[in-house]
């Protein structure tokens, strides 16, 4: 990659990065800076950007487009839902950002549909932003801090991912659709396969794959810890470009006969069975054949993880004059109002209602434990992009994660079964080239932002202000936790919490208690003083959410130390003025216990030399620690974090 | 009406009671029983019915037929609402009981559409249960404990109401409609003029009035506080059958020309214009003209108060290539699977989709706070039967009732609207006689209940017993409060405190914390000597939850003293064990206070002799207490309630 030039054949990951380059070199592991096209706000995370964009004293978002969805807090049981809607719409009003209500869909599906673009940069502050390299775009999830810093016309800082090229070859058989194929990636690949990667699909197998086909796959590449997915925009794309009465926002972008890939894959999409992920991870994969027949509860439909018109239209298909199991509760939950209206134009959301489906409203719902959680100790298959524990918002889940077809198979028949051993022939829908386009629903810019008025809601709170990393810290290892902690574990999402999303005091009541339900209450104890979390592999992986560095950080946590870290967690962390550090030794892990007290010497001045990190254990011996901060980030933490930073700078 | 004889012309009501009547006489005032032919259960209220039946020992359901619905809990944030749904259906298939899953429907229009009959009873453990008096049905709202008595075969048991007459003229005029005529007799009589009265609706203008408007009449006659409204079985009603594919069900029931009535009314429906019930409750009623012009955050269009396919597309017609005003959030809640399926068949659900609704599932949804929560201090006009403060979920709420054509004309403008002010022809509707008729997905008594096992998840639990009424009761009075108490301020409703309904020492820590937060923890510090509550007029009014008395029982409330009592809270404060007493001189109220403590001697001997009921107040003074008890009522209340009477009477 080092050796790459102008003339050299390129892949699409190397053309997005290049044109945007603001800084840095693109050599893998190194801090590169990315002018940022479009950003993507949604309402868990977004209320807290519009706080941010306040704080910062911003005038018009200086991104070419920037847009706010309502799609996760849907349920309304008091109001704080939606005294967090009108204060999203005001502040998109005020900043020029375009509204996407309650109603209109998930932020991924629908930002395809009206906004993404060939060629272009996304920033989203939801982990599955990544869904729209599905036409040739770089899409990526960050914290919200990065989303509101990109707002305000700041380039994206990242390590240089590698490319991994994926080949596609043959077609898809019967009964086996987009999400088997990234199954079967997260199959070979698991939960942190594509750490520090960008996944290039390519190869005479795309052209089976529509772009909303492929939005499933570059969604769920988020399950394995990627830094984005792209495909190229080819006639899929322009297709679906036409489709949504937006041709002339087609712009081709493949990949330079003859580049090459830092890392191969291949896959004979011919080869591939329907797959699923057991509870309780994505990466649990199995063919579907070797669970079959275990009873089922829930069969549920839709997510930004199937989001297209063909993951309704199937079912209904495979539904039509027949009735599902009558144990089974049969779950639609329409991704955007574009796909809703289609399916009740077309006359197949009929079918589905009258085999027993159970209609939602169109949004994130259950995805995100907003509703539809499983009976206790009950099956529940899903085409959502997540299964791990409790996100369903059952304690004792047992989600799994399967297509379409698979769901409806088994809600059916009542048990786990393997679509191709249903007695029907393979449903075979093409998307019409035209359909209903829904785009008269979200608000553009405001005219006169002048004369907006930013409505704040008694739940929603400035933000509180944190001190800078002092030089000086002995601190508590407070909580000590395993491999592959997820953000829902650190901050749990469902309807209890996120309603607290703009109020950190009180959300800050829920950190870690899934883990360790007194860990709130003893964290407390020294927030002035400081803590330390110490983690194994692949800490933070999962949602993008920043209060799950957030919160921490107004308990008091100062330093995170781990074995490795999930991406876009690692950047909150930082973001918030909270020290991510990684052991010299890994085995020194099994040193340090819960309850120890480590002292860092000249913990500020070492990390502006250069020097080793060490600290002292309480008990004896000491610790040597790395990191893997560019010089940026370690002003941006001695500062206490980002927002102090800009603050500073835009005061200046 | 003690003079009437078989030979007299009889009304609609005095034929239902006379052809069910098993014990008492038809004097208005004295307690009789009626045979009761179908009950009605819905999930909020079943689970404690089916616990219930199941502590009594009930072998099979003894009704012509009983149906249990889910429609209440609907959210499923975590795993208590799916848990009781499968512990319900499991317990329906146990008793021989008709199963309506989630997604069918709100019970009123479903029992309607399905199983309603002329000339039958239906008991139903719902205040809006009366909405099947629209078919020439006597139906009434009672607490779950006298629905499950009923299922078991007994009568159920009520003080022989006068039947007010209201005789309908005219014709309604444009952009009038049925919410109309119930807003009028709400503006009339308030919230407790229908107080121990049926209203039998005849009349001329009944013909203009379909089956399904009867039953928006019917149903919001509960919030009069009435014991049933009835309206005739005629052609309407046969139409009605006909369009369900029931033609056989008909059987035509009216007046006997010459029939007279207690009460008398008259409504020139001609003369009626567009009402609207301001904030916060369904008797302050108002011609809506004279709010016009206030800005709106919602316009809520569903609920059993409008729940026809009529209801629905007229809104679909108003709006159809129109959009609603940006600033609202116009929701749309089928009310049957039915609906949602002829809207979807006709495509006008399209044209509420495409002018900017949001479509969420068949159910209560909001109506009962479970979701759609108002902004803070937001004007929400809801087609919904009642606005009692909170019930939306948000504490400053300020709902507005009103007919789906008012909310939706100011969906249009954004602000509160008379529909005759838009500049539109009204939507002439005429409802095809043959429509799509849903009836698979409810499922039938299970043809082997012997093989069924009963589900029962962790948050059900077994009743607490309670003690018989003491003979020396010194109690303190805990707590005081006004008139028009509902029993939504007893006990809320909501998805926080619905979810433990069956679970009574967790849902009895909610008890009147919407009027006094520490209520609960006082009150359980006299959980075993008990104590007393003070209330005005219309004690109990709204919903017929009888967890309203059990909870309080629960805490140790042993007596209420009132000035009045809305008819089912008082049952249910029978029903479960406390003794419901009215001041003997109503001024006696202003000489009790909070705090004092009531000392009652020999009250079980004076209630069995009938002598006067007095208590000492510990700061000197005695009152004197009258009541309206049967014997048998008393028998039950020394016996500590109902289920401990029928324990022992089925043990022996």
């Amino acid at each position: 990659m080092t050796k790459q030039s102008k003339t050299q054949p390129r892949t699409v990951a190397q053309k997005l990065i290049e044109a945007h380059l603001v800084s840095g070199k693109m050599k893998p592991g190194e801090e590169i800076g990315l002018r940022i096209d479009q950003t993507l706000t949604q309402d868990a995370t977004g209320t807290l950007v519009m706080l941010e964009l306040e704080a910062m004293g911003l005038d018009q978002a200086k991104t070419e487009l920037s847009a706010q969805y309502v799609d996760h807090n849907l349920l309304q049981v008091d109001s704080r839902n939606p005294d967090d809607h009108l204060f999203l719409k005001s502040a998109c009003e005020k900043f020029g950002i375009w509204f996407s209500p309650p109603g209109s869909g998930v932020s991924h599906a629908v930002h395809m549909e009206r906004f993404g673009k060939p060629g272009k940069t996304l920033l989203g502050s939801d982990s599955h932003t990544c869904a729209a390299g599905s036409m040739g775009m770089l899409a990526m999830g960050a914290g919200g801090l990065a989303v509101a810093m990109a707002i305000c016309g700041e380039p994206f800082y990242l390590n240089m991912p590698k490319v991994m090229g994926v080949k596609l070859t043959g077609k898809l058989p019967d009964w086996v659709s987009a999400k088997d194929v990234v199954l079967e990636m997260l199959r070979r690949h698991d939960v942190k396969g594509g750490a520090g990667k960008i996944i290039e699909y390519y190869g005479p197998g795309l052209k089976h794959l529509s772009a909303m086909d492929r939005h499933v796959i570059a969604n769920m590449g988020q399950e394995m810890g990627h830094t984005a997915t792209v495909f190229p925009a080819d006639d899929a794309v322009r297709d679906f470009l036409k489709q949504q009465h937006r041709k002339d926002d087609f712009e081709r972008l493949e990949a330079d006969e003859g580049a090459t890939y830092d890392e191969h894959e291949e896959i004979d999409l011919s080869k591939l069975e329907p797959l699923i992920a057991l509870p309780s991870s994505p990466g649990k994969v199995v063919p579907v054949r070797e669970v079959a027949g275990e009873p089922i509860y829930q069969a549920y439909i839709g997510s930004s993880a199937n989001p297209g018109l063909r993951d309704f239209v199937v079912p209904a298909m495979m539904v039509k004059d027949r009735q599902v199991h009558e144990g089974v509760s049969f779950d639609i939950n329409p991704t955007s109002r574009q796909v809703l209206e289609n399916l009740s134009k077309s006359g197949y959301l009929m079918d589905l209602l009258s085999a027993g489906a159970r209609l939602h409203q169109t949004g994130c719902n259950g995805c995100i434990g907003m509703g539809q959680a499983p009976a206790t100790d009950q099956i529940s298959l899903r085409t959502v992009p997540r299964n791990f524990p409790g996100r369903s918002g059952t304690e004792e889940d047992k989600v799994c994660l399967c297509s379409p077809e698979t769901a409806t198979a088994s809600a059916l028949t009542g048990v786990i079964t393997d679509p191709r051993d249903l007695d029907m022939a393979y449903p075979a829908f093409n998307e019409r080239k035209t359909f209903y386009v829904e785009d008269r629903n979200i608000l553009p810019p405001a005219k006169h932002p002048e004369l907006s008025v930013v409505q704040k809601g008694p739940n929603i709170s400035t933000l509180p202000l944190f001190d800078g990393l002092p030089d000086e810290l002995t601190a508590p290892v407070l909580l000590k936790v395993g491999d592959n902690i997820s953000t829902d574990e650190i901050l749990p999402a469902g309807s209890k919490i996120l309603p607290f999303r703009s109020n950190i005091p009180a959300i800050s009541e829920f950190t870690y208690t899934r883990v360790d339900a007194s860990y709130p209450e003893r964290a407390k104890k020294y927030q002035e003083q400081g803590s330390v979390i110490v983690g194994g592999d692949n800490y933070g992986q999962g949602s993008s959410r920043e209060h799950a560095a957030l919160a921490p950080r107004y308990l008091g946590v100062r330093v995170v130390v781990a074995k490795s870290y999930s991406r876009i967690h690692w950047q909150n962390l930082c973001n918030f003025g909270i020290l991510p550090l990684r052991f010299a030794k890994a085995d020194d892990l099994d040193r340090i216990e819960q309850g120890d007290e480590l002292t860092f010497a000249d913990l500020a001045q070492t990390l502006v030399s250069g020097g080793k990190i060490t600290a002292k254990s309480n008990r004896g011996g000491a610790f040597e620690f790395t990191h893997d901060l560019s010089e940026r980030q370690i002003k941006m933490i001695l500062k206490g974090g980002l927002l102090n930073m800009m603050r500073e700078s835009l005061a200046a």
